[in-house]
């Protein structure tokens, strides 16, 4: 249930008849494939978060083909003997260099590189794009949230409207890298340690025949609860949570808050509050729930500040706003020769590279894409808007040859890593970058190129354009 | 690797508490929860595909708490012992009523009904919603790109950018379900059995200095394959493709097609027809990928009709113009007594039902809900548009105090049933309903209530206000 029996097999089918065509014609030669985010004029981000490297690992460790996957294969009727046997033995035996998950990241930038002779650096393709898409859509959109958060209570309730079980485990562990406080499920709480959080469903209401004894059993079960006050009426609803708290308190069992979870939210806040302050409960908290994202937690926020928090769910477990990311993975090198796509609207950067970061005053000025063999390679000055005082390089080498260089021994631990990863990088995000809308004219983060980068993008362009 | 290691603690946290208080409370009658699609106005949806009954099967048959599983509940410090004994012998012993998959819906009406002790009800509703939320919203979403494909090769190409590996094994399964002919996806054309459809990528042309050689070697492994023109340029690409075409023909390989994936397609498509029919290679097809949704056949294919098909991947692997349904798991009969919330926007059907479709000559003509116990029950006479010569009930039971009636033996042949039983319905779609914006003034499908159904609505309703 929710999950898949031949993950190696998850691989659309040309990436294997473009292999076999490898394997026959002897195109085995070391292949440079780079994955990166297209820029797209208006798409609603200003920044992506980084994410889901861990997965892809897991992945190129794992990935054997079975006599099961063997026999499908065959009885496809495109393949011959001697390349099943090739797939028989088939080891990833490449190098992966990977920006660290929890970063900001930029389009146009490459976030992973992959150097492996040619059919190895192909089957993966379809797997890697999708087990790094949905994290980073992810990350990238409870990143926005966070970002217009004022400090209250997130916490991620998204589960139920997932694309399945598994996005919604890795949109909670998204959700928690990038500064949420915890999420409602239990299986994302066991796997990455992520505290759980949660109050009472309308239907635990609608169990009873009066919802001020609804609210009692529940409180005296959980003392320091929240009670959902709008199952019939959020005003009466209200007025049901004050007398049951006064009740309580003679038995010394707190209620910590109430949530509202539907119709105006603003309005029901203000009225609520009203109400609870009337009464002398002016320490019981509104959180809030119900079609919240990253523009209702701005909007709500701006009108009515005075509220504990937000269960952000649906919306952003999908990224609704945003529901895929327009990224790629592309050659770049072949045999040492820097490759390039021409395609209209989809052209690529060739060559093995890096990213290079420059700060000034512990804030991000610009990246600048780098030939991979030339970290001292800088953009023409005239380009630079700003002077810097220090600067780094984003791509490491995860994996070697095959091997992991550093395994994920610890989910609970590699994810608090994360966490200070994203904090740390969003310290140093400038404030034109901390806004929701699209950038604005002059509001793009430079992504420029090094003077050594631009001179082989420009010389393969026109090697290509003289040779078609 | 994209998989989930404790598929039952697919429990958003509040189900366990809430449960727990039942436990110690002694709230133990049967429960009544229905699974429905809200009714939003301007949704882009003048129908839905229902589909995911498999996989929330599985998840029931499987449903029980490991040891560890407990452990990790246990060291939330919320549960006592006895609540965790409770746990340690859970299973589900309900009943569930469902919708056969493949079968078209509307909003409004219950999909789903489970009915069983209320803790039991209670605890599947994260993941019952999570494993039919997405197959119905993808399920629909390839049914809208059959709808207006003039009978054209329709293949799924989604996979790298479903939000998980499950999901685009789903989305490839719903593809199959609703019309499609085949996906690119591996691991679904071998644990389904749909047929597997590629061509070649743009990396394949760049690997080697030329791209007639490119297509040349392509070709000679796989006789009748697909050519992948627009690497470079379109133009130059389509007839590269031509001298290849023409020279193999005396080796007797053919080339079927080609592919284009950027630009602008239908001028694309024009211009590579004209280059193609005048090399007299008029039976060379064109099939088109890139940014494919049903808006988009629709309009390519009335500006240029001669097509052979369409890839269609990301767009509606996401449903990206609606990436989540507005779907709800309720409670609406408690101890015999139906329930209902009447929150804002967010109201509730009472009671046990069942769906009544109505038919004339062969098109649907509404849906009437009806109480379980009645299947007699018709709406009043002056709501009915028009009469009808045939009826249906659409819920069956499923499961039997925890046993599944017809358990899924074979994959493959129960997809081909599901994909029969949208074939049935889609022909008996009125043509109203196959349009793709959102329904306008009189074009909704009518989905009325029961003269006795809308008896016990307005009773409950009538109790409760009473009450609060």
């Amino acid at each position: 249930m929710g999950n898949i029996s031949s993950p190696s097999l998850f691989i659309d089918l040309y990436e294997l008849t473009m292999m076999q065509s490898y394997f026959f014609n002897n195109k085995n030669d070391i292949a440079v494939f780079d994955f990166f985010i297209r820029d797209r004029e208006g798409t609603p981000r200003r920044f992506y978060v980084f994410a889901g490297l861990e997965f892809l690992i897991e992945f190129i460790e794992n990935l054997k083909f079975s006599e099961e996957d063997i026999k499908y294969i065959s009885e496809l009727g495109l393949f011959k003997d001697e390349f099943l046997d090739y797939l028989r033995n088939f080891k990833f035996e490449g190098d992966i260099f990977s920006v660290e998950e929890g970063r900001i990241v930029f389009p146009g930038e490459p976030l992973v590189e992959v150097v492996a002779p040619l059919p190895q650096a192909q089957i993966i393709e379809t797997a890697l794009i999708n087990l790094l898409q949905f994290p980073i859509l992810s990350a990238t959109k409870f990143a926005r949230c966070f970002l217009v958060s004022r400090g209250k209570l997130l916490v991620d309730f998204g589960a139920r409207r997932a694309h399945s079980l598994w996005s919604a485990e890795v949109a909670a562990r998204c959700a928690y890298i990038t500064g949420f406080h915890g999420t409602s499920l239990l299986s994302a709480g066991k796997k990455y340690g992520i505290p759980v959080y949660g109050t009472m469903a309308h239907s635990y209401i609608m169990i009873y025949e009066d919802e001020k004894q609804a609210f009692e059993d529940f409180a005296k079960l959980y003392n320091g609860t929240v009670l959902l006050v709008d199952t019939y009426d959020v005003e009466k609803g209200v007025k049901n949570a004050v007398e049951v708290i006064q009740k309580l308190k003679d038995y010394r069992i707190k209620i910590r808050g109430i949530r509202i979870d539907s119709g105006d939210l603003i309005e029901n806040s203000k009225k609520a509050r009203r109400i609870l302050d009337e009464a002398g409960l002016q320490d019981v908290f509104i959180f809030l729930s119900g079609g919240i994202n990253e523009y209702k937690i701005k909007e709500i926020l701006e009108a009515f500040p005075d509220l504990a928090g937000f269960g952000v769910g649906t919306e952003a477990t999908v990224s609704s706003d945003l529901p895929y990311l327009d990224c790629a993975y592309k050659l770049v090198e072949y045999s040492g020769i820097p490759r390039m796509k021409l395609s209209e609207g989809k052209k690529t950067f060739p060559g093995r590279k890096n990213v290079k970061r420059l700060y000034k005053a512990g804030k991000m000025v610009c990246d600048v894409i780098i030939p991979f063999s030339n970290p001292e390679d800088m953009p023409d000055e005239s380009e630079l808007d700003s002077d810097f005082d220090s600067y780094e390089i984003l791509l490491k080498k995860v994996v070697d040859h095959g091997q992991v260089v550093e395994r994920v021994e610890d989910k609970r631990k590699y994810i608090l890593y994360c966490r200070d990863r994203f904090m740390r990088d969003f310290e140093m995000l400038p404030e034109y970058l901390k806004k929701l809308g699209p950038p604005e004219e002059g509001e793009k983060y430079p992504v420029l190129f090094g003077k050594e980068f631009s001179a082989i993008l420009h010389s393969t362009e026109r090697k290509i354009q003289e040779k078609i």
